[in-house]
């Protein structure tokens, strides 16, 4: 599995472009350098506005009897019903951004089939409590990881040339805190954070759990990925994973959300360098652990508004930045076209 | 002039809305504050996104003749040119976010007309040099401040309810950082930038400009924001402070931009503080004395992304993140008609 290469002479006239059109040089800052970054990924010095997908892969955790959340577990398949019924943030967005939304179901804890509307690729009913054992398998993780990939080529067969992977899975937020502490050796202190809002007692707990999960693997070795997923992660972030493996492959960018998209994004990383190079970070998010994962990554997230709602908001919201600063690079006339004087000293 | 008062009674309806909506409590941060303020101003529990207009005022000025630019002063006439044939950025911008846009000459430095496609309000051709005498007369501002009451009431008559006044003028930066200094007692060093990009021998030779102005109206009143409008403002500058003021009067919010636009503000708000309460800032922009002024004003930007182009680009894209706020506080389900259970012990 090899990652895809930007093509960074495309970047380099992406470049050149910009410092024609009819504004002071560099005054557009991230706009610039985000158009440029997707020039060289969309193989088109001067992109269209690409079209867009979105995958919320939904799943439960076993660690969430332990109490960690402020939320009872079903929610998860509650939720699943709202973004069936376009009711959630996620789907409002979506809607805004004209991108196809699809929620799939890899694991969650119930009785009831996956309901109509929603993609069923069950591979559990919950993981495994990450604090007393292994979340998943081996193969469960290799499943988790295939249906990531399957839904990156369903939509590069659609026409989708940028992806966002979103996600809901109360506890979720509990095997992210220890994917990233496990992937980037951080203490649990400084990564586990409140989740949907839990109150001090609950975030106590929170920790020492992390912190046994941890304990327990001390014997997986940090050099082991795909492990490391398998003993503390679950089915949407192994999903997730696979998802931006894939896509990093197919050469399509993902625009990362927060705390459990950087989680995931650590863990494909890990797998495949590469995969980097085709992450946009969109948001930072209050979620205590996540600008230190980014940092991890070294990606710079765009927006900073406070977001903590995940589903892959931050991401869906990023996207009218992205059109944005595609339209200024697309439609902006150059001083040529417009007729109008460079700098005093250095006409353009 | 007496500022509207939003209604804090809508706002705080508002704000009970957003805690039913399905998501944890204040996780769309300051998503969900936007949404807040815009509902107390546009006098709706749950607005739709409100019609917006975009007004660029053009005008030159004398102290460009000190060499302050990087560009020279035939840009402002070019650049205008360049909006009415829909080039520039904010052309873009307003397309996407599908805002009226009208350019309005209030005092281009040109024996041409007005182009067709502006509106010609032209008060003088360009301002005097300001940092040799008063760049305007008292009656020339209160032109400037009527051109830009006029742009309110024409555009509520319209139906918009939100406006943003953008500007372009080559030598603006030096006047609006007089304004900035005068207004909050910062020193120059602290205040003015590089503008649209000059070299350290030009940026030393702007602070001294700077300097002297302010050495020269010592005697003027810091509490007369008229006479310091007058002394080192400009044509825009004194339109956009009309625009605000009327638009504080009328009830509808402005969307403030960058450097120009915050200069603008302050004079507004030192002449009814009360207008302070219609102003949204969208952006942190990289000139030097952009920061301190919003301190000053104690308005947050929302965005930060190294803008520094003006012409209203900043709050244009900020339309994007406003549409989404109002959209997710309009179109998302609450827990009880999603059926999905509130906080494990306190169900909503």
């Amino acid at each position: 599995l090899t990652a895809a290469v930007p093509d960074r002479s495309i970047e380099a006239h992406a470049r050149a472009r910009q410092n024609l059109l009819t504004k002071p040089a560099g005054s557009l800052g991230r706009l610039e350098d985000l158009a440029c970054w997707l020039a060289a990924r969309l193989g088109d010095v001067a992109p269209a506005m690409p079209r867009c997908e979105i995958f919320v892969f939904a799943a439960d955790h076993g660690v969430a009897t332990r109490g960690v959340s402020a939320f009872p577990q079903s929610v998860t398949e509650q939720m699943v019903h709202n973004f069936t019924r376009g009711g959630a943030g996620i789907n409002v967005l979506a809607r805004l951004a004209d991108a196809r939304i699809e929620v799939v179901d890899v694991g969650v804890a119930s009785d009831e089939p996956t309901p109509s509307g929603a993609t069923s690729a069950r591979i559990g009913r919950g993981t495994h409590d990450l604090s007393r054992e292994s979340a998943m398998s081996d193969a469960q993780v290799t499943k988790a990881l295939d249906v990531g990939a399957r839904c990156v080529e369903e939509s590069y067969a659609r026409g989708a040339r940028i992806l966002i992977a979103g996600e809901m899975g109360i506890g979720n937020t509990t095997a992210a805190a220890c994917l990233i502490c496990a992937l980037t050796g951080a203490e649990p202190a400084s990564v586990v954070g409140r989740g949907t809002g839990i109150e001090d007692p609950v975030l106590a707990l929170k920790r020492a759990v992390v912190a046994s999960a941890l304990q327990r693997m001390t014997l997986v070795a940090k050099d082991a990925p795909l492990r490391v997923l398998a003993e503390v992660g679950g089915f949407e972030l192994a999903a997730i994973t696979g998802l931006y493996l894939a896509a990093a492959k197919r050469g399509v960018p993902v625009v990362l959300d927060g705390f459990l998209s950087a989680a995931a994004a650590l863990a494909a990383v890990a797998i495949e360098p590469g995969a980097r190079d085709w992450m946009l970070a969109s948001h930072l998010s209050t979620e205590l652990g996540h600008a230190l994962a980014l940092r991890a990554l070294e990606l710079e997230p765009l927006l900073d508004l406070k977001l903590r709602l995940g589903e892959g908001t931050g991401a869906a919201l990023t996207l009218q930045i992205i059109r944005a600063a595609l339209a200024l690079h697309r439609e902006m006339a150059t001083f040529a076209q417009a007729g109008v004087s460079g700098p005093a000293d250095t006409r353009v």
